[in-house]
């Protein structure tokens, strides 16, 4: 479930309060996938994510094959934020009369390729159309494989454990950004690679595997950054019912980042600590093992990972560190794509 | 897949052609479900279809907890038309803002009420906002359990099988009819029984499971009735490469739906020949087989089973025995909503 507002979370919240389930259902609604026991080997993972125009996209800021592309890739790294690896994909597109039947046509493209990257076979899916100033809308069912052993939720996080993150954090927002202020002066490298990452985002699914091999008792819990950190680390915290803070000289900012923010005027931070969409994982690790993690998830990745703060007792709140020592609550601030993108659509 | 008019057909043919697969998928796009190997006992059935406001259902036509029925019913129709039990939903929603929470949460009701009737577990989900004049869109995935060896495809039918068909034919049609003209004067119990047959389709799990219990080799071929019985008669013929003739004489329509038909001055035949959802099972069965099969399924569910025609060799085309002898091809007509409901919407 990504980028949702306050209000999206508090009626689901509402919604699914107190619904049943079985025995073979390992976990349900309240993580990035629901885990379930199909009788085989692995567990099965299940996850849903919808993109609808206007909200997560607009055509004027994405082609057709992005638009597909992201669609799958969203649900990808729900799979790989569980320790899973994707396996199968279900499609279900709404399609209004203003999106032609070749502009589908480019969007499946984009799935296909974005599928074929990680095996996950499309098997089914539904076509529904739908009246006039409708927006399109793409909404994809995934499911994956996990080890027994190796499922990382997003509840086990301990006082005293490593808060890391993949990546750069914050890249996603930029490029939004220049692509709702195209008139600006950027570096053109700078602004490819922010709008890259807002329209390409780049499921971690080795890094997934690689900390899944580690086992939930080292890498302890795990999410991905859809919402921004500010409010999915919040989640790690509520499920894990701990408190967390988080250095501000550890964030990994990259210089296309510091560039576009400068070229703007805008505040780095800001879209460092809330910006969402940069699916990158968020995970916390047994202390001591950092910098063990920290090797192999580059050494077989080549993904860097930074250790960004720690996990502290219930009683404390989500704190942020500054350069120079002075400390202040986190608030989260979930990313409200509606807010962002609806001045376009 | 239901309720499709000929070009989302055609769509749908144009994007999934040479969709790569792989060992453990039995069977990809093309049946009412995917069929999937997950390494368990049973083999896993994924399906997933939408609800759109302005084409299949309006606010002025069905409640909220009707629409939340009807989006998971019309899914678990599916699973039971390939032998199969519905066991885990995902929901994602796309709500629009002239959709109030509470209508939301009356329509999760719906759908947790008819979930509990066959043990469905919701596990997962999704929600997400669209803009003013945006449908309110329902899409749910399903999966499901099949025994092996209980799989009933489309493609199985054989020179000399019977057709059969469950319950009663066009209810839902004329339902939809009565809603769309609400002014004329009905019989006020045969218009509530057809308007539940359009607003509350009745899935026929337990006859699924009767008739896979038979095995491929007695019910060749199945599928459930959304698009109307001559367009799903069709896609058996096609997927099977057999023709097929039906006879008006034994089709089964209810005296409610006679009633509305001569009520409202429209042709009854024309529903039953040609109204979608209906979520009926249209099934084949080896001949000799049918006495028992109908027998079986009766005493079990106490649904009735027609038998209504039988197939033929791929040269005939797919025709219809008028009761006085005469023959006529009949024309698959698959059922379009928007036709019917946009004027509402």
């Amino acid at each position: 479930m990504s980028g949702k507002s306050f209000s999206e979370f508090a009626l689901i919240a509402r919604l699914t309060k107190n619904l049943p389930s079985n025995d073979a259902v390992s976990f349900g609604v309240g993580d990035d996938c629901a885990l379930l026991d199909l009788g085989g080997e692995r567990l099965t993972l299940a996850t849903c994510d919808s993109q609808v125009e206007g909200i997560h996209f607009t055509l004027k800021t994405s082609t057709a094959e992005q638009i597909g592309r992201k669609a799958l890739a969203v649900n990808s790294s729900d799979i790989a934020a569980m320790g899973g690896v994707p396996r199968f994909a279900l499609v279900s597109l709404v399609i209004p009369p203003h999106i032609a039947p070749d502009f589908v046509e480019q969007v499946y493209s984009g799935l296909r390729q974005e599928a074929e990257r990680f095996s996950t076979v499309i098997v089914g899916g539904n076509i529904a159309s739908s009246g006039a100033s409708s927006p399109f809308v793409i909404d994809i069912t995934m499911l994956g494989a996990v080890e027994r052993e190796s499922v990382i939720l997003r509840s086990g996080a301990r006082e005293g454990d490593i808060v890391c993150v993949t990546g750069m954090l914050g890249d996603a927002a930029a490029g939004l950004y220049t692509l709702l202020h195209p008139d600006n002066d950027y570096t053109f490298g700078a602004c490819e690679y922010v709008r890259r990452r807002h329209c390409v985002p780049e499921p971690r699914v080795e890094v997934g595997q690689v900390l899944s091999r580690f086992g939930p008792q080292i890498v302890t819990a795990m999410l991905d950054i859809s919402d921004g950190l500010s409010g999915d680390l919040a989640h790690i915290c509520e499920r894990s019912r701990v408190g967390a803070c988080v250095e501000v000289a550890c964030l990994p900012i990259s210089s296309s980042l510091q560039t576009i923010a400068h070229e703007s005027g805008q505040d780095a931070l800001h879209w460092v600590l809330h910006g969402g969409e940069d699916y990158e994982l968020l995970f916390t690790v047994a202390p001591g093992y950092e910098q063990q993690v920290r090797a192999a998830v580059l050494a077989e990745t080549g993904i860097d990972v930074a250790c960004i703060g720690g996990i502290l007792p219930a009683s404390e709140e989500i704190g942020l560190v500054l350069p120079g020592g002075q400390r202040e609550r986190l608030r989260s601030q979930s990313w409200d794509h509606i807010k962002d993108l609806s001045r376009l659509a």
